[in-house]
């Protein structure tokens, strides 16, 4: 069965939900989910809200454009989707293929809607896995001097496959804005401490030297200052004087997988809305 | 700021928000929380709704009246508040002052919105509390052979109290079907441990028995069935063999505070929903 | 490097670790790894102690004559082993592979120190997961009326292949005596609910209908009593009127396999002590 | 029952455990808790071992003299007590009391062994809580320029009511070099963050404007470098968008209160050893 989705970010006003649900309802829409929130310190008004598309009297090229009256009327900032698009995904990896296994197998026992075309890597380890899951496999070994060339012709396969979500799955390459500027709010990265502690490379020992009795990961977008995107998803575990760093590393990467998986899941079911640094997750 | 709260629920069908949304819209409130909910299995429908008062155009004594035009066409079950209305509460406690102790301290320190107006125990240990805190003490000692003449007391006694909510802080006796009849949905009760494993009594020493690597705290309404009632809240932590009975009792103390307390003031704010043998909490 | 490694259990009683320390050392031995528990209830003496055989005085082959001296003295159940030895392991599954993938992937990543000699299934559905990891893969279709047969030539595979270690990872039969009679202390469960509650079949499906706020897995020996033995590992995640039935089954999930290589690894690791119906986990 | 408890650390070498188990064993001595760690990277030895007195054959004050002749063989850091040795505590606290609070009701129900002899503050609130536990309250109103002047006389306060360990509960005073090179490793604040992230002022404020989706606290001894000492506990609570800053502050006092207690426990207990700027903690 077919939905249609909004995401609606705008000032909070008198009215908003009125006018959304009486325009779902007026057309014979039936609301399946339906969450908002608003955030007293900058008064702004965030929804969601999704109806069954059966009975619908809109068709649905002309519910956009419906919409944009209501819309117009309160100022919003608004995003319309369908249930039954799926989303193309690359996933970016380097020598860690952990969160990349994990991704896919999830793909495959289907956790996650959308088609996953790309592989990108910096290095030849993960051919075979992309082998494994007929995935397409494309190798862009980076150096100093080549950086801005090899984004640039990744940026041109991605737009040739049109991608709509890049996923950094322990992609330890730092991106360029060039390449951040191309895919705003589409690029979710998994970086393994809880942000904003251990930012940079080498978190876990990072803190295993500062002695912390908790490791964590978070799952954010990708901005133009490194590990300083919005967080989408972050969770903990406990750690004490008995774990080496090897130990912090093993239950740091369980963590990776849950948290990058639970933020990429929320992505492709159109729950999350950006607001400044922040996100609001309606899960 | 007063607001007006709406708690509903019914079958689930078209319109219900909208009707809802453009009933408190036309009369110029405005909402400053909305949360809604879909049983699938049951199909039935969840609403609570908050909005501010200052310039809504309904009297207070006329929204009860209006809104139940609405709720009949739409056959709801359904519960007006207002967030200045203050609950009165009353603690039932036995020798364990623990979460006594902790609701004292929240409600000094204005996390609880109500008045504790009463303290009933059946021992005297918990005189000296109520005193310090100046809340009227009630000890009621039960035996075998008083038990119901007691609680007959008991029951006048909260009536004469007008009290809204039973709060039982680890009180050590089962009530009677008699006296929960009359307090029905209105006695929340805290279980240490993870309801349904470890029902009855000794809950850490069956904990202890069976070797259990965590434990945790459940928060419920009371109903006829002993440790059957809708789950509120539930929490857990870790525990290994290096934890005697007294290391439970302590780490479970602990939940045992802030899942009691969490689910006393989703209560008073008015966040719970009962349906069949469960919850809805719109935190 | 090679290490020996000690279980020790007895009555508590005065001069244990001075004698087990004292022949280590006199022998030359460089202990790596000891910790010791005194179960206060049964006055019983529990200890791992582990060491460098680099320098070591005594052979191998006479480690365990000379020690069985300091072992009588003291009365201790005891057991010796070496890190070097790999367990030979077997695993069970059904329908739900996501805990035997796990376990494959952390098996090729290094975490689990073990052979996987062979893949057990009572349906077909894991085969194709057994060829792509080269494992051998046997499958014994389960009828009521087969059983007791199918079992014993279960019984004489695994003897050929000397299995040490069978992980029942979801298999969704119930063995009998006359199993879990062969392979004593070396057949581990995971069971994807809390236990004690919510035992035997549909846990997830009885945590629902419960309205349970948290939700966990549990890894175990298996024993004649269904869900009854000794817990190795357990875990849990919050959950909430939102999720439905297959949001609990997606997040359990998550959690049996981090719950289930969890006890794999620490008994392939020699760090679990078994007493009464209870775990000392010497993590 | 009298125990004596040793904590030493020294490099690692063989026949460290041997040494002090049969030190212990030949004087007759039950060991009631051992636990050892080696750190690899520092190959440094770290113990903990507790013995009952009743039977011991050394006179409590020949065991320090007596055991010095087996610590200067391995070069030894060591520290012997004994458990019926009553710390004398002096908790500072500004205007947050919760964590003063709970401290508190934990020494009264006998949670912690400790005779809590002062309460310090920068303001008069605590007062009334001082008076109610019978505690001797000081005020030092702190200004720019007498700070130093104030410290002198709490350190000559400190010093006449024997002071062992000073409790930062939610001191809102940067302590000077001056104090806390009197009270080295005897000063345990919390900080109402998951430090390294947060470190400074305002820690909820500046996790609510970064958008974390987990907030924590943190025990540590306090050095010289604000934030920056060994972290005894810490531990972290789930925060969603639906958080406000206030919620915030309520989720995290819960916290505060468990973990500062936590660490304060464990180093009354003598469990917790320092080296470079981490701890071990033998719980």
């Amino acid at each position: 069965m077919n939905h249609a989705i909004l995401l609606i970010s705008c000032r909070d006003q008198k009215g908003i939900t009125a006018a959304v649900t009486s325009f779902i309802f007026h057309n014979q829409g039936n609301i399946v989910h339906a969450d908002q929130h608003i955030d007293e310190q900058s008064n702004t008004f965030f929804m969601r809200i999704e109806w069954a598309l059966d009975d619908f009297r809109l068709k649905r090229e002309d519910i956009q454009p419906a919409f944009a009256v209501i819309a117009n009327t309160f100022n919003m900032f608004w995003k319309l989707s369908f249930s039954d698009q799926k989303p193309r995904v690359a996933i970016f990896v380097s020598k860690h293929l952990h969160c990349l296994y994990d991704l896919l197998w999830r793909h495959k026992t289907g956790q996650l809607f959308c088609d996953i075309v790309l592989l990108v890597s910096n290095h030849p380890d993960a051919r075979k896995v992309a082998d494994d899951f007929s995935i397409r496999f494309s190798e862009f070994i980076i150096e100093r001097h080549n950086k801005a060339e090899q984004e640039k012709k990744q940026i041109e396969l991605l737009n040739a496959e049109k991608v709509d979500l890049v996923i950094l799955a322990r992609y330890h390459q730092i991106l360029t804005k060039q390449f951040i500027g191309h895919f705003e709010s589409q690029i979710i990265n998994i970086h393994h401490s809880f942000l904003p502690a251990f930012a940079g490379s080498n978190p876990y020992l990072q803190a295993y030297e500062r002695g912390v009795k908790v490791i964590g990961a978070t799952s954010h977008f990708v901005t133009e200052e490194l590990d300083e995107g919005p967080i989408i998803a972050q969770d903990t575990v406990v750690v004490s004087h008995r774990d080496s760093l090897e130990d912090l590393k093993r239950k740091g990467e369980d963590l990776e997988k849950v948290v990058l998986s639970r933020a990429v899941r929320w992505h492709l079911e159109k729950k999350i809305l950006c607001y400044g640094n922040k996100t609001v997750v309606f899960d």
